[in-house]
């Protein structure tokens, strides 16, 4: 032990020294030294001497989709960019369902962040380290390292991007939290594929009745989401192309049952796609139970509610439990929210810009944030005054059709609702309050305007927390990261309605590729852009096409693939490691 | 919970009930039911009512080399056989030192024991549990699962293979089980690499000093022997192939000493390679330091004493040590030992033919076991007499000759001693006794016939403790459980010297193969059969070609090719799970 980590453990341990706790400032990558300053809150900083202060220092939390996207697509060497994460790798998640059986190895799917980031001009520093504390108010975060006694870090920032990701949310039903496995990082699919290894040991052993070999055998997934229903494909597929084989006597004993609190299984896919997935799965003898809510977990036994009916409640012994159920807030997150007053939030409320409300220089992406869209009815009054260039206090077709491509990128639901109603210019909005016998040349007032854009919001709606929608928030980031002084300088965003002259970017806009939901037995459901609906075998290989070519890196890619082809010849591996 | 676990955990609970344990017996695969049979002692003993009594109850502790080998080559149906160990899956230990860095991955060096037995016609039932107590009298073993609440499990056996293999030795060095990596398992293995890559990272945070760096850098490996070289090696290379690349910073401080208690490492080889190893890990900058015994390990120094000299001790900071200095006994072993009067020894005493001394129908192999081979001298009354066939008192040359083989069989130290000096018959060996103008006709007396011999057993050394071994212990005693009846009736074993007739058996004879010890840097040094010393870059592909030959299966021979290929092109992970 060094005499400094003496001395901050004999502070630790003094409990009246205990606000004096040491801690770090780490500026820009530059060098670290002693100072003697003291806060006014007792705390020892010790202030960076040597700071590379060209830079502007940008500090990035997390290495997940959001993080990672950012990184690999940051190019401006002006940025000095500290990453700080507590796992010093990037997990390709969408493949974590398969890595629970062992369809692919754990390893294949995960990516280095050093590496990600080695061959860059720009400056990358990584920290394993976690993220206990924001302090917007004076650009610091606070960090403490797993690995080294726990120890703090305090990293000072210009820029930083939140995108720590979230947890599995567990609604605070009792138990949850310590009987059941979640499938949010590698480490719980690993737990996960031990566990199911594990189950089907205890059930060999000879000294158990029947009956009891049947709780053991007993998986219950709790979700009926795209994850949940990969999990359950994934382990009925371990269970009847792998496990029978070498536990042939406990075969009959085997149950899988998917909870799911709402009326269908993949709700938030097409119908088509839903009622194929049920039928697959009552094939294939997984019980699917809807309209049950879970109220209580014990280490043995699950308890759930019927949702509607008499609300009966039944309790089931189990061997495992796997809940996904959605995603929660991150401590660090609900505690910065509450920092900066969006204490009654989910998850961090960012505009359309991904800068996080009510903070300067502050970004947040990915799972722990949501895009706050603007209201178009919240603006009319300025966007009908910018428009009307004339102050005739009306507004003509032409001079709508000037302001209409600006409106539209700020407000894409503008967009989104022209094209839902198959309407082909603004005209036909005016139309619509004005009765169908309007020219070019007719003139609208404010309240008419309001009128005809009165239903616009309702198109509104929030992105979901998936991989794809944080990537490409990532790589949108780092093109304004790119172009930050650029577009200082000329600004291409749309029309500043409420102020004056134009935003420096265009506002984040999502793209949507489709989402598939493995089924197992090697079917796969998708549903493509244009609500294209695609079932089947070759679903399944478009889905190895495109999770195999969305990899990282070409070894993760090559891992992958040759992980595949081992389990087409050797099956899946059942050693309890 | 169920009514049966209910009652159990009750009895452990209540203190005046616990010698009543529930305990179970399971009997040839049989089925079990309770009787309500008390026993003496208190105990609740569930015996089988319908014990499939035919077949021949086989119980195999342990699942690594000589348990599987000796399943593997097991093929005679008329046995039942039960294999019982803590780990569902045989390991290919020697390619443990390779996942310690990724060069190989852990799950590529297992096979499920369960898929290894599958396809036999010997019905073959594997129990995940450990046992924790051998009772030899009334032939039963205890065991305990790990995975069921620590439920106990009585196996009854006809024939008991103890193939438990051994634990690392700490030689009860203080600090050493606390603060030490082991390299048994697969999760040593596992967890080296871990800490490996959390040295790294701890190294790399901003708030360290240099000095507080090289500390945690400094990897500490205790044991020149094969295992502990060629895990330094293995290091070295992933520091200096793969490391180096992504940590780049902490580079310098990178430190790799290896402690050694002898004046050499690998003292076990030929000089030649034991210089090469001394001088390519000089070159490599991996400081061996030989004559150093550690005496203790903190959490955070290791203390050593220089063995010669002026006994100097020395006290070192460290990142991380691994300790493999050789392997000691595990505790079921220990109790078994002091129960059947074999306390004060190391490991279990065999015979030749792999019989626990002083016991009925149980066998020891692998690393728990030695042959306690019989000396010479302790019959040489007895082989005299056998060869004496006119009972003259004396032998003649022919009289010798005609038993020499068995003499040779039954003592192989004979042929060692007559190879080792140029002998090319036993006439030579009584030339010795009686000078050098022996002829054809001389006889010799019973005294001048113990001094021909007296040299002989010199000639005996113990196996070494190596998977060669165990595998070829298994493999001898599946033959001859394969041939028991036969041979019972049928013997093929040599004259009994102290009995009748002669031994059912032949005894076990090792055949040694040669020996690698990978260097790093694509070398390797081999020990051959014949002396013949091989060092370098063909002798590592050597090892390749036979390590990849000898995995215990198509799968497993695959993976590692695949993984060799992995590195060669994308290097070694560095990711921290």
């Amino acid at each position: 032990m060094t005499a400094f980590q003496r001395l901050s453990r004999n502070f630790c341990e003094n409990a009246s020294f205990a606000k004096m706790l040491i801690v770090f400032t780490v500026s820009g990558g530059g060098l670290v030294a002693l100072s003697e300053a003291k806060s006014e809150d007792g705390m020892n900083i010790v202030n960076s001497t040597e700071a590379n202060d060209k830079k502007k220092r940008v500090v990035v939390l997390g290495t997940g989709w959001a993080g990672t996207s950012f990184l690999k697509n940051l190019k401006n060497s002006s940025y000095d960019v500290q990453v700080i994460s507590p796992r010093n790798f990037f997990a390709f998640t969408p493949l974590l369902p398969s890595v629970t059986c062992g369809t692919v190895e754990a390893r294949s799917i995960v990516e280095p962040i050093r590496n990600i980031v080695r061959r860059k001009n720009v400056a990358v520093h990584y920290w394993e380290a976690e993220c206990f504390k924001i302090d917007a108010e004076n650009k610091k975060v606070y960090c403490r390292s797993n690995l080294d006694e726990k120890e703090e870090i305090v990293v000072d920032y210009d820029y930083l991007v939140i995108a720590i990701g979230a947890r599995a949310n567990t609604f605070n039903i009792p138990g949850v939290a310590e009987n059941c496995h979640f499938l949010k990082e590698i480490e719980d699919a690993q737990k996960i594929r031990r566990t199911v290894i594990d189950c089907f040991e205890r059930a060999s052993l000879p000294t158990l009745s029947d009956e009891e070999r049947k709780k053991i055998l007993h998986f219950v997934v709790v979700g009926g989401g795209p994850t949940g229903v990969e999990f359950a494909a994934e382990l009925h597929d371990y269970v009847n192309e792998d496990l029978v084989k070498l536990y042939p006597k406990v075969k009959e004993a085997v149950k899988i049952t998917l909870l799911e609190a709402t009326d269908h299984i993949l709700n938030m896919f097409d119908k088509r796609i839903t009622a194929f997935a049920e039928e697959k799965f009552q094939r294939d003898g997984i019980d699917v139970k809807t309209g049950a809510m879970v109220i209580k977990v014990s280490d043995k036994e699950i308890s759930t509610k019927e949702v509607k009916k008499d609300g009966a409640v039944s309790t089931t012994p189990y061997g495992m439990v796997v809940w996904s159920t959605g995603i929660g807030t991150r401590p660090v997150v609900m505690d910065f929210m509450k920092q900066i007053g969006q204490g009654n939030r989910r998850v961090l409320a960012t505009d359309e810009w991904l800068r996080v409300e009510g903070c300067d220089n502050i970004y947040a992406l990915g799972d722990c944030a949501t895009i706050n869209q603007r209201r178009v009815m919240e603006d009319i009054w300025a966007i009908f005054h910018k428009a009307d260039k004339d102050n005739s206090g009306t507004l003509t077709v032409k001079e709508f059709q000037e302001v209409l491509d600006d409106i539209c990128e700020r407000y894409p639901q503008v967009e989104l609702y022209l094209k839902n109603r198959k309407m082909s210019s603004l005209a036909d909005l005016l139309k619509d309050s004005k009765g169908d016998s309007v020219k070019e040349s007719v003139e609208v007032n404010l309240e008419e305007f309001k009128t005809a854009l009165s239903q616009v919001d309702s198109q509104m709606k929030n992105l979901p927390a998936t991989a794809q929608v944080a990537a490409q928030q990532g790589s949108y980031l780092a093109d304004c990261f790119n172009r930050m002084e650029e577009c200082e300088k000329n600004p291409e965003g749309p029309l500043r309605f409420r102020g004056e002259g134009r935003h420096r970017f265009r506002p984040f806009r999502y793209k949507h590729f489709g989402q598939f939901a493995p089924l197992g037995g090697e079917q796969t459901a998708a549903q493509l852009p244009g609500d294209w609906v695609s079932i089947g075998h070759s679903t399944q290989w478009l889905w190895y096409s495109v999770y195999a070519s969305k990899l990282v890196s070409w070894r993760t890619r090559a891992l992958v693939v040759s992980d595949w082809v081992r389990r087409f010849i050797f099956g899946r591996d059942s050693s309890g490691i």
